[in-house]
């Protein structure tokens, strides 16, 4: 923490000042300068609290210095987490690009079958879907619950996807980590430290998105509420943040992800469906984000766009789809980085069905 | 929902958007403008998706204009919901400003009664104080949990002040319906739905604060939540909103007073302590916040702010809480609003005394 | 300044940045804490420029401390400043508030006169008007230029109201300075750097909008502009900011005046006009604006808001002025501010007009 | 214009706008819906504007629809614009990326020649570098005027790259346009209308950097100004917005680039230099903002950014340059444009030189 002094400030208001902070137990690092003064102040015990320095004759500002957090920082693992899957080759944060695909919510067996079965032929390693849906309308379709989630583990066995899934509660939580491979936490959650500590005690890894105006520093210290339970498997989501632009739902900000990089260890996908909320968008903002250097995408994609009981606007047909995997896949390389090649998925689900076979078998 | 059609959109493509509405079940209702058409859309049920609407042939764009609440609307209820309590004068909604205050969260059975001796002695009939507090880091105070409620509650007892205090998850819902007077849902909670669905079947008003990034629908939309599961007891509660601006850590938006006020029949309050996060802010700002019209403040007090477990930075001591109540009492007089007069509190808590100790024979 | 290195850090490369530091002129406080090493910059020229030092290794973030405004500080100057007009008892930054009403822009003789009458009745002791428009759209009405600037002129002979109205460039700058008696810059022109040490060169006092996305300090310099250049007689104005909501046309933002008032000893007026864009909130947020503790209003008075060249949606009518300044009359009065009673005008316009024509004698 | 009617407003209110909507010279259309009755409103002249509307009974809100810019509009001119330079094979808008680089000022002509050399080399076609510099703080170093004009003019003759430098009045736009190839309008005079009505009275292309906080709409409006004049000669240019995010300067919005594809024909650049502030981010924000499909970068680079006397933390190294210029080759063949190649200046210069000196020749 920093205490910048008024520059008409006496030396006894300075004296006055480091005094206090070495009665609240921290060390004062006074620094005079030209105009003014300003005292740094260390501690011992963590993060330091203003309290009533800022109040003090003399004193024009307190600026808060310290990064609270800790697990998720560079400076204690300085390697990439790289999330794995038993039994499975997919990997998040590695040199393979996760791709995530899926209709927003999940509405019926027949339209998940029809999505899941096109989004894997085009290269996704993931299906992602909704079965407890945040609506901002308590009177709009809030999921299909259970029953949802049973559709989604169907689709794992059959086409060899993983599943990525949002928990909206506790008890949802529960299922969704029994039933799916990836918990999401949705960004209207981002702080709902309750849901987050209670992710951090599931054994799946957790996809976190970013909430819709969280800073940075607030998006990671919501990945260290999971970690400081125990899960390390955190997949961090940029989906566009709120602004005063009106030509697209959100803002996406895909400078956060050199930003997460540079500070985190975390892997960092982004959402470039809720990131615009307009279908047209999405395609563009893939590419970018694949070249700014993101871990993975997550998109949304709809056999019947005008009839999808959510988020219609912003879902892609399957063959948008497919020629989005083309365009990503070339920047990607790039980058050095692979992106699934497409029509490899009959090979891939047979050996996907027989890890799934044995999964099941295991389990019974 | 309007669709806008570009200039040189043909007639043909105009006839083509119509025939699409009508098939989607809505109405269509053209009308050709001197530069382009637009085309109104109304529904018999509820809100219009517009699906893929914005991609046809020669459509500009798809503007969403209905609004989707019901029950918080003055269109349902034209007059103010005026809340009251059982057992006691006091109300929220009528001509009486409701004044809610004390610390952050409750650190000791001492520091809270020393506070709330303070607040009831100044006028205000509300104790705040969380004991589940949602902190950014995981290794912040988080508050006492039901200890923390076994103390408010002994301090309505003691000083009659009725309690409001804060739930963060099913569990602490409960317990915070069982215990309090109000419930607060905090401001990162604003859509969690789940949790405001379970507000909705509790028995206690609810104070909804609005996200940090809520615009006045979504708030509204939070609150209808609540109201769509039998709850018809709720306080709004605006309490800054996160913008470019630095001086203050949110932006206090006064104007959503007046814009709720005109929308909804509901009460609304304001928090000036989280709204400017600067105790030389809160004075100010509370005497702004009661001419604007708001039906009361909640205002973090502290007897010794230097040693506050959290938000220190923003609370008052308790004499700058007096000087508060003097000034905001004068500035509601000119609205033809009350303020509790200060030192009526040894009469009022005799009364409050009384009629706490029948509510605890009639629970024994 | 201050440098925030990494926890891992090393001695050498912490000397490795104080020796930077030394190289590029200034001096290093190396602050070892508990996690990691801060080190202070102090300089004898002003402004530290970070350059490379967030690029060298072990170094975390750099963060900027020192305030560079000079002229508009408190620091430099600690009483308030009030501003006079010659041959005028109106003050800015006095114990008297500033009424500043008028329409948008000047259309006509007859609307200016007919305006001009009712908010001098009704205690304003300032005239806006535009003659210069700064509009969104090409297309829209641009002011009647000089002869906006005749009629406001003789509005000044007449009523005796004291005129404010904008330049938008050198040219009208040097019109309006000999015109007006308050020179207006607007919001899209705060940083107009030309344009502001044109103003600072400028005879009459400047009436200065804030940006509608300038955080404080950016309001300060460029107030700070005016000031280096010799005019020191700048009224500050919150007149909104854009943010994310959309319940009025820009977010008013009133804890920028205690903001204002803590760092600098200029006069700070509000606009609720602009500030919320629609009618039914001008009188509410007067009221706050007031009791929060500006210097003074400009208000959008206009006798007919549906036939009005700009901004009739959020233009008063006289008899809605008429009860706004009655009622911020009586908060005014709580602060210890007087505000001018209405249907003095008649005595006040003799002796106004008196002056008015020594002025004009003494030009000839 | 669309007015939303109240759910209970009566038939009498609805006829009363409509009334009220035609004797203001526009069309009514009221759409009757299941729960309330909108009316659209159109005419013939343009932007209608809402007046009193609003504040009519039963009126419940009064949104704004038609879109005013018509020259920049796709609607207008449907295919590209392509800007061309006399003399020179380079071009703006087609399938060549344009990349402007240089210095954020000219410092002096050693300072401008170094770097020039090192850019041409790289790749680029353009040089940019202030001569004028609209700086926050009137005690930062102001640019050398004529003097950097001059010198940049060298350039040119040179090395052959076509000079981009910023106009920050009617003055330096008049020597703006006589010594450059491309006059910049900074982001903060994009709503500067006298500059921008200058500009269009120019020869030379403009290029037009987005404000901070500017709409897509205002971002498109100032162009119209630019274009109503009568110079079609247009590129727009992104630079980062203001928002809440504090890890970077501004938040880059690269989805403005399909959004303004979408509505306009005017080809548009993006400035990753300004859009995020930081050195580290500049790189991977430009490979994003070509995988996008802008038409253009601007990029910062300085031979010794530690020294720059402005900006420096922002600008890249001659080396991080070339690195850039790889990627984002390699990005832009993706796309199907092209990236001039490095080394090729050698050849490319000799042509331009024999350009220049039949210029100079033509000029004498």
């Amino acid at each position: 923490m920093l205490v910048v002094m008024r520059a008409q400030a006496t030396e006894d208001q300075v004296r006055a000042v480091c005094k206090k902070v070495e009665s609240l137990g921290y060390r004062a690092h006074p620094m005079p300068g030209a105009q003014r003064t300003a005292i740094g102040i260390t501690g011992n015990k963590g993060e330091v609290e203003p309290g009533t320095l800022g109040e003090m004759p003399g004193v024009q500002e307190v600026i808060r210095v310290s990064k609270p957090y800790k697990l998720v920082s560079r400076d204690t693992k300085p390697d990439n987490t790289v999330i794995t899957f038993p039994g499975s080759p997919v990997t998040v944060g590695g040199p393979d690009l996760a791709i995530i695909a899926g209709p927003c919510g999940v509405e019926s067996r027949d339209q998940a079958f029809t999505i899941a079965e096109r989004v894997a032929r085009a290269g996704a390693q993931f299906f992602r879907g909704g079965a407890y849906k945040p609506r901002t309308s308590p009177y709009s379709f809030q999921g299909m619950g259970e029953d949802g989630l049973r559709i989604l583990s169907e689709i794992r066995d059959r086409y060899g996807l993983l599943i990525v899934t949002e928990a909206v509660d506790n008890e949802s939580l529960d299922l969704v980590d029994q039933y799916a491979d990836v918990i999401q936490i949705g960004a209207r959650n981002m702080q709902n430290f309750s849901l987050l500590k209670r992710a951090g005690r599931a054994r799946k890894p957790v996809l976190l998105k970013r909430g819709i105006s969280a800073t940075l520093e607030e998006f990671l210290m919501a990945a260290e509420y999971v970690m400081s339970e125990g899960n390390y498997k955190v997949i961090l989501c940029e989906r566009g943040v709120r602004t005063f632009a009106d030509h697209t739902r959100n803002t996406l900000d895909l400078s956060v992800v050199p930003a997460v990089q540079r500070l985190s260890h975390l892997p960092i996908v982004v959402d470039p469906s809720h990131g615009t909320g307009k279908r047209n968008k999405v395609t563009p903002l893939s590419r970018a984000a694949v070249a700014v250097g993101a871990d993975g995408l997550i998109i949304e994609v709809h056999n019947d766009p005008d009839q999808a009981l959510s988020d219609g606007v912003q879902s892609l047909y399957p063959d948008q789809f497919d020629s989005l995997m083309q365009q990503v896949r070339q920047i990607a390389a790039v980058l050095g980085r692979n992106v699934a090649e497409a029509g490899t998925s009959a090979a891939a689900a047979m050996s996907r069905m027989a890890r799934a076979s044995e999964r099941l078998s295991s389990r019974a």
